[in-house]
Protein backbone atom coordinates (compact mmCIF):
# COMPACT_ATOMS: atom_id res chain seq x y z
CA UNK A 1 0.00 0.00 0.00
CA UNK A 2 1.16 3.44 -0.74
CA UNK A 3 0.16 6.84 1.79
CA UNK A 4 0.01 9.02 1.46
CA UNK A 5 -2.57 9.08 -1.92
CA UNK A 6 -0.98 9.86 -5.07
CA UNK A 7 -3.19 11.98 -7.65
CA UNK A 8 -2.69 11.05 -11.24
CA UNK A 9 -4.68 13.55 -13.57
CA UNK A 10 -4.86 12.53 -17.56
CA UNK A 11 -5.92 15.37 -19.23
CA UNK A 12 -8.76 14.79 -22.22
CA UNK A 13 -9.29 17.17 -25.43
CA UNK A 14 -12.26 16.53 -27.94
CA UNK A 15 -10.52 13.71 -30.39
CA UNK A 16 -8.09 11.99 -27.56
CA UNK A 17 -7.55 8.52 -28.77
CA UNK A 18 -9.49 6.05 -25.93
CA UNK A 19 -6.85 3.29 -26.18
CA UNK A 20 -3.80 6.22 -24.76
CA UNK A 21 -5.73 7.10 -21.87
CA UNK A 22 -7.60 4.10 -21.13
CA UNK A 23 -3.96 1.74 -21.26
CA UNK A 24 -2.30 4.05 -18.69
CA UNK A 25 -5.68 4.64 -16.80
CA UNK A 26 -5.99 1.15 -16.03
CA UNK A 27 -2.90 0.26 -14.81
CA UNK A 28 -2.71 3.32 -12.62
CA UNK A 29 -5.95 3.25 -10.92
CA UNK A 30 -5.76 -0.38 -9.89
CA UNK A 31 -2.89 0.64 -8.32
CA UNK A 32 -3.88 1.07 -4.18
CA UNK A 33 -3.11 4.57 -2.80
CA UNK A 34 -3.55 5.56 -6.64
CA UNK A 35 -6.79 8.09 -7.81
CA UNK A 36 -7.06 9.28 -10.99
CA UNK A 37 -8.81 11.89 -12.45
CA UNK A 38 -9.70 12.61 -15.59
CA UNK A 39 -10.02 16.95 -16.80
CA UNK A 40 -10.51 18.57 -19.84
CA UNK A 41 -10.25 22.53 -20.75
CA UNK A 42 -13.97 22.46 -20.24
CA UNK A 43 -16.21 20.02 -17.93
CA UNK A 44 -18.37 17.54 -19.09
CA UNK A 45 -18.28 14.57 -21.97
CA UNK A 46 -15.33 14.53 -24.58
CA UNK A 47 -15.61 12.73 -27.75
CA UNK A 48 -12.29 10.66 -28.57
CA UNK A 49 -11.19 10.88 -32.33
CA UNK A 50 -13.59 8.03 -33.58
CA UNK A 51 -16.61 10.17 -32.41
CA UNK A 52 -17.97 7.44 -30.47
CA UNK A 53 -16.41 6.92 -26.68
CA UNK A 54 -17.42 10.03 -24.98
CA UNK A 55 -16.10 10.03 -20.92
CA UNK A 56 -16.71 12.74 -18.43
CA UNK A 57 -14.17 15.09 -16.76
CA UNK A 58 -14.00 17.97 -14.50
CA UNK A 59 -12.44 21.14 -15.55
CA UNK A 60 -8.62 21.87 -15.73
CA UNK A 61 -9.08 24.75 -13.24
CA UNK A 62 -11.13 22.13 -10.88
CA UNK A 63 -8.70 19.32 -10.99
CA UNK A 64 -6.48 18.55 -7.92
CA UNK A 65 -2.89 19.45 -8.12
CA UNK A 66 -1.40 16.14 -9.63
CA UNK A 67 1.57 14.10 -9.10
CA UNK A 68 1.38 12.64 -11.74
CA UNK A 69 -0.28 13.68 -15.49
CA UNK A 70 -0.68 11.32 -18.30
CA UNK A 71 -1.09 13.31 -21.87
CA UNK A 72 -3.03 11.05 -24.42
CA UNK A 73 -2.25 11.78 -27.93
CA UNK A 74 -4.75 11.72 -30.66
CA UNK A 75 -6.10 13.53 -34.03
CA UNK A 76 -6.93 16.43 -31.79
CA UNK A 77 -3.38 16.96 -30.45
CA UNK A 78 -3.45 19.24 -33.74
CA UNK A 79 -5.73 21.71 -31.80
CA UNK A 80 -4.36 22.15 -28.21
CA UNK A 81 -0.67 22.76 -28.65
CA UNK A 82 -1.54 26.31 -28.26
CA UNK A 83 -3.91 27.27 -25.10
CA UNK A 84 -4.96 26.31 -22.14
CA UNK A 85 -3.17 22.52 -21.94
CA UNK A 86 0.14 23.82 -22.13
CA UNK A 87 -0.41 26.77 -20.23
CA UNK A 88 -1.35 24.32 -16.87
CA UNK A 89 1.02 21.47 -18.08
CA UNK A 90 4.04 24.05 -17.46
CA UNK A 91 2.41 25.05 -14.41
CA UNK A 92 1.74 21.45 -12.81
CA UNK A 93 4.37 20.31 -13.98
CA UNK A 94 6.96 22.92 -11.63
CA UNK A 95 5.60 20.11 -8.94
CA UNK A 96 4.51 16.78 -10.44
CA UNK A 97 6.70 13.58 -9.40
CA UNK A 98 6.21 12.53 -13.28
CA UNK A 99 4.80 14.21 -16.33
CA UNK A 100 4.08 11.91 -19.14
CA UNK A 101 2.48 11.08 -22.43
CA UNK A 102 1.20 8.45 -24.74
CA UNK A 103 2.09 9.15 -28.76
CA UNK A 104 1.47 12.37 -29.67
CA UNK A 105 0.65 13.16 -26.51
CA UNK A 106 4.27 14.47 -26.59
CA UNK A 107 3.90 17.17 -29.31
CA UNK A 108 1.63 18.44 -26.26
CA UNK A 109 4.58 18.41 -23.69
CA UNK A 110 6.15 19.32 -26.22
CA UNK A 111 4.62 22.90 -26.99
CA UNK A 112 4.60 23.08 -23.50
CA UNK A 113 8.37 23.49 -23.43
CA UNK A 114 8.88 20.08 -21.25
CA UNK A 115 11.14 17.75 -23.87
CA UNK A 116 13.18 20.53 -24.46
CA UNK A 117 16.68 18.97 -24.84
CA UNK A 118 15.52 15.60 -23.92
CA UNK A 119 15.11 12.43 -25.29
CA UNK A 120 12.18 11.26 -26.22
CA UNK A 121 9.69 8.84 -27.84
CA UNK A 122 6.37 9.28 -29.38
CA UNK A 123 4.11 7.76 -32.44
CA UNK A 124 6.79 6.54 -35.02
CA UNK A 125 4.77 8.69 -37.47
CA UNK A 126 5.42 11.08 -35.63
CA UNK A 127 9.35 11.20 -34.68
CA UNK A 128 10.38 13.46 -36.84
CA UNK A 129 8.13 16.40 -35.14
CA UNK A 130 9.91 15.86 -32.06
CA UNK A 131 13.06 17.90 -33.27
CA UNK A 132 10.65 20.98 -33.50
CA UNK A 133 10.27 20.80 -29.74
CA UNK A 134 14.10 21.01 -29.36
CA UNK A 135 13.81 16.98 -28.50
CA UNK A 136 15.88 14.11 -29.30
CA UNK A 137 13.52 11.77 -31.10
CA UNK A 138 14.15 8.01 -29.85
CA UNK A 139 12.37 5.64 -31.64
CA UNK A 140 11.95 3.35 -28.33
CA UNK A 141 8.73 2.04 -26.16
CA UNK A 142 9.23 4.45 -23.46
CA UNK A 143 11.76 6.88 -22.38
CA UNK A 144 12.47 7.72 -18.60
CA UNK A 145 14.47 11.00 -17.70
CA UNK A 146 14.86 10.70 -14.14
CA UNK A 147 16.29 14.19 -14.06
CA UNK A 148 13.62 15.97 -15.76
CA UNK A 149 10.76 14.22 -14.40
CA UNK A 150 9.37 13.45 -17.93
CA UNK A 151 8.57 10.20 -19.51
CA UNK A 152 7.31 9.23 -22.84
CA UNK A 153 6.03 6.62 -25.01
CA UNK A 154 5.49 5.62 -27.89
CA UNK A 155 1.84 5.00 -30.20
CA UNK A 156 -1.19 4.43 -28.58
CA UNK A 157 -0.88 0.75 -26.72
CA UNK A 158 2.58 1.80 -25.45
CA UNK A 159 1.20 3.38 -22.81
CA UNK A 160 0.36 0.01 -20.42
CA UNK A 161 4.06 -0.36 -21.31
CA UNK A 162 4.92 2.85 -19.65
CA UNK A 163 1.84 2.85 -17.14
CA UNK A 164 3.50 -0.21 -15.88
CA UNK A 165 7.09 1.46 -15.22
CA UNK A 166 4.96 4.39 -13.46
CA UNK A 167 2.96 2.03 -11.28
CA UNK A 168 7.23 0.71 -10.21
CA UNK A 169 8.40 4.22 -9.96
CA UNK A 170 5.46 5.12 -7.58
CA UNK A 171 5.10 1.91 -5.31
CA UNK A 172 7.59 -0.90 -6.29
CA UNK A 173 8.12 -3.73 -8.58
CA UNK A 174 6.09 -6.46 -6.58
CA UNK A 175 3.17 -3.97 -6.48
CA UNK A 176 3.50 -3.50 -10.49
CA UNK A 177 3.61 -6.97 -11.32
CA UNK A 178 0.67 -7.84 -9.16
CA UNK A 179 -1.10 -5.29 -11.31
CA UNK A 180 0.12 -6.65 -14.58
CA UNK A 181 -1.16 -9.83 -13.53
CA UNK A 182 -4.63 -8.70 -12.28
CA UNK A 183 -4.88 -7.68 -15.48
CA UNK A 184 -3.52 -10.96 -17.38
CA UNK A 185 -1.34 -8.43 -19.31
CA UNK A 186 0.95 -11.41 -21.23
CA UNK A 187 0.48 -10.12 -24.76
CA UNK A 188 0.15 -12.19 -27.52
CA UNK A 189 -1.03 -10.17 -30.65
CA UNK A 190 -1.61 -12.68 -33.39
CA UNK A 191 0.47 -11.19 -35.83
CA UNK A 192 3.95 -9.40 -35.67
CA UNK A 193 3.16 -6.40 -37.09
CA UNK A 194 3.01 -3.78 -34.29
CA UNK A 195 6.56 -2.15 -35.01
CA UNK A 196 7.29 -0.19 -38.72
CA UNK A 197 10.41 -1.87 -38.68
CA UNK A 198 8.45 -5.81 -38.90
CA UNK A 199 5.11 -5.16 -40.68
CA UNK A 200 5.14 -5.88 -44.22
CA UNK A 201 5.64 -3.09 -46.50
CA UNK A 202 1.96 -2.82 -47.89
CA UNK A 203 1.01 -2.37 -44.10
CA UNK A 204 2.90 0.28 -43.05
CA UNK A 205 1.59 2.12 -46.31
CA UNK A 206 -1.92 1.12 -45.22
CA UNK A 207 -1.70 2.21 -41.69
CA UNK A 208 -0.01 5.69 -43.13
CA UNK A 209 -3.41 6.21 -45.27
CA UNK A 210 -5.34 5.33 -42.13
CA UNK A 211 -3.84 7.54 -39.82
CA UNK A 212 -3.36 10.48 -42.69
CA UNK A 213 -7.39 9.99 -43.21
CA UNK A 214 -7.90 10.67 -38.94
CA UNK A 215 -5.16 13.24 -38.83
CA UNK A 216 -7.18 15.21 -42.49
CA UNK A 217 -10.55 14.43 -40.60
CA UNK A 218 -9.38 15.98 -37.03
CA UNK A 219 -7.95 18.97 -39.11
CA UNK A 220 -11.37 19.73 -40.64
CA UNK A 221 -12.85 20.06 -38.16
CA UNK A 222 -12.46 23.47 -36.74
CA UNK B 1 -12.25 -0.98 -46.66
CA UNK B 2 -15.22 -3.14 -45.69
CA UNK B 3 -18.89 -2.92 -46.87
CA UNK B 4 -21.96 -3.07 -45.71
CA UNK B 5 -20.94 -1.35 -42.71
CA UNK B 6 -19.94 -3.98 -39.67
CA UNK B 7 -22.39 -2.94 -36.31
CA UNK B 8 -20.29 -3.65 -33.00
CA UNK B 9 -22.26 -3.05 -30.01
CA UNK B 10 -20.41 -2.94 -26.68
CA UNK B 11 -23.10 -3.63 -23.44
CA UNK B 12 -22.03 -1.74 -20.46
CA UNK B 13 -23.32 -2.35 -16.84
CA UNK B 14 -21.97 -0.68 -13.47
CA UNK B 15 -18.60 -1.42 -12.75
CA UNK B 16 -17.02 -2.67 -15.64
CA UNK B 17 -13.95 -3.11 -16.34
CA UNK B 18 -12.62 0.03 -18.56
CA UNK B 19 -9.74 -1.47 -20.35
CA UNK B 20 -11.87 -5.10 -21.16
CA UNK B 21 -14.03 -2.20 -23.32
CA UNK B 22 -11.37 -0.02 -24.67
CA UNK B 23 -8.91 -2.93 -25.85
CA UNK B 24 -11.43 -3.81 -28.00
CA UNK B 25 -13.29 -0.83 -28.70
CA UNK B 26 -9.87 0.81 -30.25
CA UNK B 27 -9.09 -1.90 -32.18
CA UNK B 28 -12.40 -2.28 -33.77
CA UNK B 29 -13.52 1.65 -33.78
CA UNK B 30 -10.09 1.93 -36.45
CA UNK B 31 -10.92 -0.41 -38.35
CA UNK B 32 -12.80 0.98 -41.86
CA UNK B 33 -16.04 0.15 -42.46
CA UNK B 34 -16.98 -0.95 -38.49
CA UNK B 35 -18.82 1.38 -36.16
CA UNK B 36 -19.14 0.62 -32.82
CA UNK B 37 -21.82 1.57 -30.25
CA UNK B 38 -21.81 1.84 -26.63
CA UNK B 39 -24.81 0.24 -24.87
CA UNK B 40 -26.40 -0.37 -21.34
CA UNK B 41 -29.75 -1.10 -19.80
CA UNK B 42 -30.00 2.30 -18.71
CA UNK B 43 -29.34 5.25 -21.08
CA UNK B 44 -27.13 7.74 -20.05
CA UNK B 45 -23.29 7.83 -17.98
CA UNK B 46 -21.93 4.05 -16.44
CA UNK B 47 -19.62 3.82 -14.25
CA UNK B 48 -16.27 1.88 -14.46
CA UNK B 49 -15.05 -0.88 -11.17
CA UNK B 50 -12.89 2.13 -9.92
CA UNK B 51 -15.65 4.49 -9.87
CA UNK B 52 -13.63 7.38 -11.80
CA UNK B 53 -14.49 6.23 -15.66
CA UNK B 54 -17.76 7.84 -16.47
CA UNK B 55 -18.73 6.35 -20.21
CA UNK B 56 -21.94 7.59 -22.26
CA UNK B 57 -24.11 4.29 -23.81
CA UNK B 58 -27.43 4.48 -25.26
CA UNK B 59 -30.19 2.38 -23.97
CA UNK B 60 -30.07 -1.51 -24.70
CA UNK B 61 -33.61 -1.41 -26.38
CA UNK B 62 -32.27 1.82 -28.82
CA UNK B 63 -29.68 0.06 -29.46
CA UNK B 64 -29.06 -1.36 -33.24
CA UNK B 65 -29.19 -4.99 -34.19
CA UNK B 66 -25.21 -5.96 -33.57
CA UNK B 67 -23.14 -7.60 -36.06
CA UNK B 68 -20.99 -8.52 -33.41
CA UNK B 69 -21.21 -8.29 -29.88
CA UNK B 70 -18.26 -7.63 -27.03
CA UNK B 71 -19.25 -8.12 -23.61
CA UNK B 72 -16.64 -6.78 -21.09
CA UNK B 73 -15.98 -8.13 -17.73
CA UNK B 74 -15.31 -6.60 -14.72
CA UNK B 75 -16.50 -7.00 -10.65
CA UNK B 76 -19.83 -5.71 -11.46
CA UNK B 77 -20.36 -8.97 -13.50
CA UNK B 78 -21.56 -10.66 -10.62
CA UNK B 79 -25.06 -7.79 -10.50
CA UNK B 80 -26.04 -8.56 -14.43
CA UNK B 81 -25.90 -12.45 -14.69
CA UNK B 82 -29.38 -12.17 -14.11
CA UNK B 83 -31.95 -9.97 -16.15
CA UNK B 84 -32.13 -7.39 -19.16
CA UNK B 85 -28.54 -8.46 -20.30
CA UNK B 86 -27.74 -12.06 -20.72
CA UNK B 87 -31.79 -11.93 -22.65
CA UNK B 88 -30.60 -9.21 -24.66
CA UNK B 89 -27.86 -11.42 -25.86
CA UNK B 90 -29.47 -14.68 -26.29
CA UNK B 91 -32.06 -12.35 -28.69
CA UNK B 92 -29.26 -10.88 -30.11
CA UNK B 93 -26.88 -13.55 -31.11
CA UNK B 94 -29.37 -15.29 -33.01
CA UNK B 95 -27.95 -12.97 -35.85
CA UNK B 96 -24.89 -11.99 -34.79
CA UNK B 97 -21.36 -13.15 -36.84
CA UNK B 98 -19.69 -13.29 -33.28
CA UNK B 99 -20.34 -12.74 -29.86
CA UNK B 100 -17.44 -12.15 -28.13
CA UNK B 101 -16.49 -11.55 -24.35
CA UNK B 102 -13.20 -10.40 -22.60
CA UNK B 103 -12.40 -11.72 -19.08
CA UNK B 104 -15.66 -12.48 -16.44
CA UNK B 105 -17.68 -11.04 -19.59
CA UNK B 106 -17.56 -15.23 -20.20
CA UNK B 107 -19.63 -15.69 -17.49
CA UNK B 108 -22.65 -13.20 -18.38
CA UNK B 109 -22.49 -15.29 -22.25
CA UNK B 110 -22.54 -18.22 -19.65
CA UNK B 111 -25.63 -16.73 -18.02
CA UNK B 112 -27.40 -16.56 -21.66
CA UNK B 113 -26.68 -19.73 -22.30
CA UNK B 114 -24.15 -19.28 -24.89
CA UNK B 115 -21.20 -21.06 -24.06
CA UNK B 116 -22.94 -24.81 -22.61
CA UNK B 117 -20.77 -27.78 -24.16
CA UNK B 118 -18.49 -25.24 -25.45
CA UNK B 119 -14.41 -24.72 -24.89
CA UNK B 120 -14.36 -21.48 -23.04
CA UNK B 121 -12.14 -18.87 -21.62
CA UNK B 122 -11.76 -16.58 -19.10
CA UNK B 123 -9.77 -14.47 -16.13
CA UNK B 124 -7.45 -16.70 -14.88
CA UNK B 125 -9.13 -16.72 -11.18
CA UNK B 126 -12.67 -17.08 -13.26
CA UNK B 127 -11.85 -20.47 -14.92
CA UNK B 128 -13.18 -22.57 -12.05
CA UNK B 129 -16.58 -20.86 -12.73
CA UNK B 130 -17.28 -21.79 -16.69
CA UNK B 131 -18.31 -25.29 -15.34
CA UNK B 132 -21.19 -23.76 -13.69
CA UNK B 133 -22.43 -22.88 -17.40
CA UNK B 134 -21.79 -25.99 -18.71
CA UNK B 135 -18.26 -24.97 -20.61
CA UNK B 136 -15.16 -26.39 -20.48
CA UNK B 137 -12.20 -23.88 -19.24
CA UNK B 138 -10.06 -23.13 -21.48
CA UNK B 139 -6.75 -21.70 -20.46
CA UNK B 140 -5.65 -19.79 -23.45
CA UNK B 141 -5.43 -16.42 -24.41
CA UNK B 142 -8.47 -16.41 -27.10
CA UNK B 143 -10.64 -19.17 -27.64
CA UNK B 144 -12.30 -19.08 -31.01
CA UNK B 145 -15.71 -21.33 -31.46
CA UNK B 146 -17.28 -21.39 -35.49
CA UNK B 147 -19.44 -23.08 -35.39
CA UNK B 148 -20.98 -21.34 -32.39
CA UNK B 149 -19.92 -18.06 -33.24
CA UNK B 150 -18.40 -17.21 -30.03
CA UNK B 151 -15.43 -16.26 -28.84
CA UNK B 152 -14.08 -15.35 -25.49
CA UNK B 153 -10.64 -13.85 -24.11
CA UNK B 154 -8.95 -14.12 -21.27
CA UNK B 155 -8.52 -11.11 -18.58
CA UNK B 156 -8.40 -7.56 -19.06
CA UNK B 157 -5.77 -6.75 -21.41
CA UNK B 158 -6.20 -9.92 -23.52
CA UNK B 159 -8.97 -8.06 -25.08
CA UNK B 160 -6.80 -6.41 -27.51
CA UNK B 161 -5.56 -9.57 -29.01
CA UNK B 162 -9.11 -11.30 -29.11
CA UNK B 163 -10.35 -7.97 -30.64
CA UNK B 164 -7.06 -7.98 -33.54
CA UNK B 165 -8.29 -11.86 -34.53
CA UNK B 166 -12.16 -10.09 -34.82
CA UNK B 167 -10.49 -7.51 -37.49
CA UNK B 168 -8.92 -9.88 -39.28
CA UNK B 169 -12.30 -12.81 -39.25
CA UNK B 170 -13.99 -9.32 -40.04
CA UNK B 171 -11.84 -7.94 -43.25
CA UNK B 172 -8.75 -9.62 -43.67
CA UNK B 173 -5.57 -9.90 -42.30
CA UNK B 174 -3.51 -6.92 -44.04
CA UNK B 175 -6.52 -5.11 -42.45
CA UNK B 176 -5.64 -6.45 -39.03
CA UNK B 177 -2.06 -6.15 -39.56
CA UNK B 178 -2.46 -2.12 -40.32
CA UNK B 179 -4.51 -1.85 -37.17
CA UNK B 180 -1.69 -3.32 -35.29
CA UNK B 181 0.54 -0.95 -36.71
CA UNK B 182 -1.46 2.15 -36.35
CA UNK B 183 -1.95 1.22 -32.75
CA UNK B 184 1.93 0.68 -32.10
CA UNK B 185 0.86 -3.23 -30.75
CA UNK B 186 4.22 -3.95 -30.49
CA UNK B 187 3.92 -4.51 -26.65
CA UNK B 188 7.49 -4.30 -24.31
CA UNK B 189 5.57 -5.13 -20.81
CA UNK B 190 8.37 -4.62 -18.22
CA UNK B 191 7.85 -7.48 -16.22
CA UNK B 192 6.97 -11.43 -17.16
CA UNK B 193 4.61 -11.65 -14.52
CA UNK B 194 1.49 -11.34 -16.82
CA UNK B 195 0.36 -14.71 -16.08
CA UNK B 196 -0.20 -16.89 -13.01
CA UNK B 197 2.02 -19.60 -14.33
CA UNK B 198 5.13 -17.26 -14.56
CA UNK B 199 4.22 -14.27 -11.83
CA UNK B 200 6.50 -15.05 -8.57
CA UNK B 201 4.55 -16.80 -6.10
CA UNK B 202 3.97 -13.74 -3.82
CA UNK B 203 2.85 -11.68 -6.77
CA UNK B 204 -0.30 -14.10 -7.70
CA UNK B 205 -0.77 -13.95 -4.03
CA UNK B 206 -1.23 -9.73 -4.13
CA UNK B 207 -3.39 -10.15 -7.35
CA UNK B 208 -5.41 -12.26 -5.54
CA UNK B 209 -5.84 -9.99 -2.94
CA UNK B 210 -6.59 -7.21 -5.16
CA UNK B 211 -8.95 -9.19 -6.84
CA UNK B 212 -10.90 -10.25 -4.03
CA UNK B 213 -11.25 -7.05 -2.64
CA UNK B 214 -12.39 -5.31 -5.56
CA UNK B 215 -14.68 -8.03 -6.00
CA UNK B 216 -16.01 -7.93 -2.41
CA UNK B 217 -16.45 -3.88 -2.94
CA UNK B 218 -18.73 -4.82 -5.84
CA UNK B 219 -20.43 -7.32 -3.78
CA UNK B 220 -21.50 -4.81 -1.09
CA UNK B 221 -22.17 -2.16 -3.20
CA UNK B 222 -26.36 -3.52 -3.91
Amino acid sequence: MTAPETTVVIPLYDRFTALDVVGPYQMLALTPGVRVVFAAEQAGPVRDDCRTLQMTAVGLDEAPRPDVVVVPGGPGTVHVLEGALPDWLRDVHATTRWTASVCSGSLILGAAGLIKGLRATTHYRHLDKLPLFGADPTPERVVVDEDARIVTAAGVSSGIDMALRLVELLTDTRTAQAVQLWTEYDPQPPFDAGSPARAPEDVVELAAEYEAAALEDAMRAR
